[in-house]
C-alpha cells in the first residue's frame, strides 16, 4: 500500500494488528474513522482509553469487572456453593445467555497449552484453589472448552479438587441443538451415543 | 449480550458501528483491546485522533493529505496536464500501485446517486472545473467505478468538459487479467470484444 501518509498508515497498522483483520478490512476501519465527525472520533478513542483504564479483574473470580467484585460475585442471589470454571470472559456471558445457571464463576484466562509455553502456573488455577479453602463450594463444574487445551486443563484441575472431597463435572458433550446429525463428526457423535439418555 | 460492564459494552457498540463489524467480531476487537498493555491501548487511541486531526484534503485534488497539498500535487515529477478523476482516495491508491500513471489525480469522494441523494453538487466537481480554468490541462481520464453510479458521473462530467475543449477518456472495460473467460459476465464479455485490438 502506497499509503504516503503518516497517520493514516499508523491507524492502519492499529487495526491490521487485530487477531483476524486482514490489510482491506484495516484500511476500510481506517477510513471509517476518517469519515467520523471530530466528537465521534473523540468518543471513540476514548472508549479505547476508557474501557481500558477501567476494567480490571474481579478480586475473587478473576472475570472482569469494573469494580474490586464483578457484578455475579457481588450478588447476594447467586449460589456461592458452586463454581463454573470456563477460559475466557465471554464464556462467562455465553452461559448467562442461557439464564439457567445461579452459581458464580472462575475465568481462568487460558487452558493449559504446554505447545504455547502455558502451563498451570500461566492461568488462574492458583486463584481457584484459593476460593476452595473455606470450604464453602461442593461442587465445581469444568466448563473449558471441548478442545485438547479445554481438556487437558479440566482433567488438571479434577486430579488437584478430588482429593479436597469436591464434586468435579464436566458439560455434557453431544449434537448441538438444532443440528444435522449429517454433519456432527464422529467424535462429536460416539460421545453424543455413550452420553444417550433414556427418554 | 449481557455485558453490564459499561465501558466495555460501549467499546463494543464503537466497533460495532463501523461498516462490516458484526456483534461477534466487535466483541472480539474490545477483548484485543483490554489484553494490550497500557502503553499499547493509549498509542491506538491517540492513533485514531492523530489520523482524524492531522488529516485534511489537499487543497488541490481533494485526496488525503496531512498538509495543505498532498504529496503529488506537490510532486514536480508529476504531469499535471493529465488529471485522473476517481470516486476515492483508495482508488488513488491502487492506481499508483500500478506505478505507470504519471499524472495527477481529482477525488470526488462519491459519485452521483439520485437513489442517496447525491447529487453533482454534493460531489467534489466544482473543485474539479476550478482546476481546469487556466489551459494547463489537456487530458480528464474518467476512472470512476464501472457501475451505475460511476458510468453516469462520467458521463455527466464529460459533458461539462467536452465544450471547454478536453480530452476526456475513460477506462478499458475488457476481461480482469488472469481471470477464467468462463466466469465473466456477458456484459464484460461484449465490451471486451467491442474494445479488441490487433495484435
Amino acid at each position: 500500500m502506497a499509503y504516503n501518509l503518516a497517520p493514516l498508515q499508523n491507524l492502519i497498522d492499529q487495526f491490521e494488528r487485530m487477531q483476524g483483520i486482514g490489510h482491506k478490512t484495516a484500511q476500510r476501519m481506517a477510513f471509517y474513522v476518517l469519515g467520523l465527525s471530530h466528537e465521534e472520533a473523540k468518543a471513540f478513542a476514548d472508549a479505547i482509553t476508557d474501557a481500558h483504564t477501567k476494567i480490571k479483574q474481579c478480586r475473587i473470580c478473576c472475570d472482569l469487572a469494573d469494580d474490586e467484585l464483578c457484578p455475579i460475585c457481588k450478588s447476594e442471589n447467586r449460589d456461592k456453593s458452586v463454581i463454573c470454571v470456563v477460559e475466557d470472559s465471554r464464556d462467562v456471558a455465553a452461559i448467562e445467555r442461557t439464564h439457567e445457571y445461579k452459581g458464580t464463576y472462575h475465568v481462568l484466562h487460558g487452558a493449559i497449552s504446554p505447545m504455547d509455553n502455558i502451563g498451570p502456573d500461566q492461568i488462574r488455577i492458583k486463584e481457584l484453589l484459593a476460593r476452595l479453602s473455606d470450604g464453602v463450594v461442593d461442587e465445581v463444574i469444568m466448563a473449558t472448552n471441548p478442545t485438547v487445551e479445554g481438556e487437558a486443563t479440566a482433567m488438571y484441575i479434577s486430579k488437584l479438587l478430588k482429593p479436597m472431597g469436591i464434586t468435579v463435572s464436566r458439560l455434557a458433550y453431544g449434537v448441538p441443538v438444532g443440528a444435522d446429525l449429517e454433519y456432527a463428526d464422529e467424535v462429536t457423535l460416539s460421545r453424543a451415543l455413550e452420553g444417550r439418555s433414556i427418554i
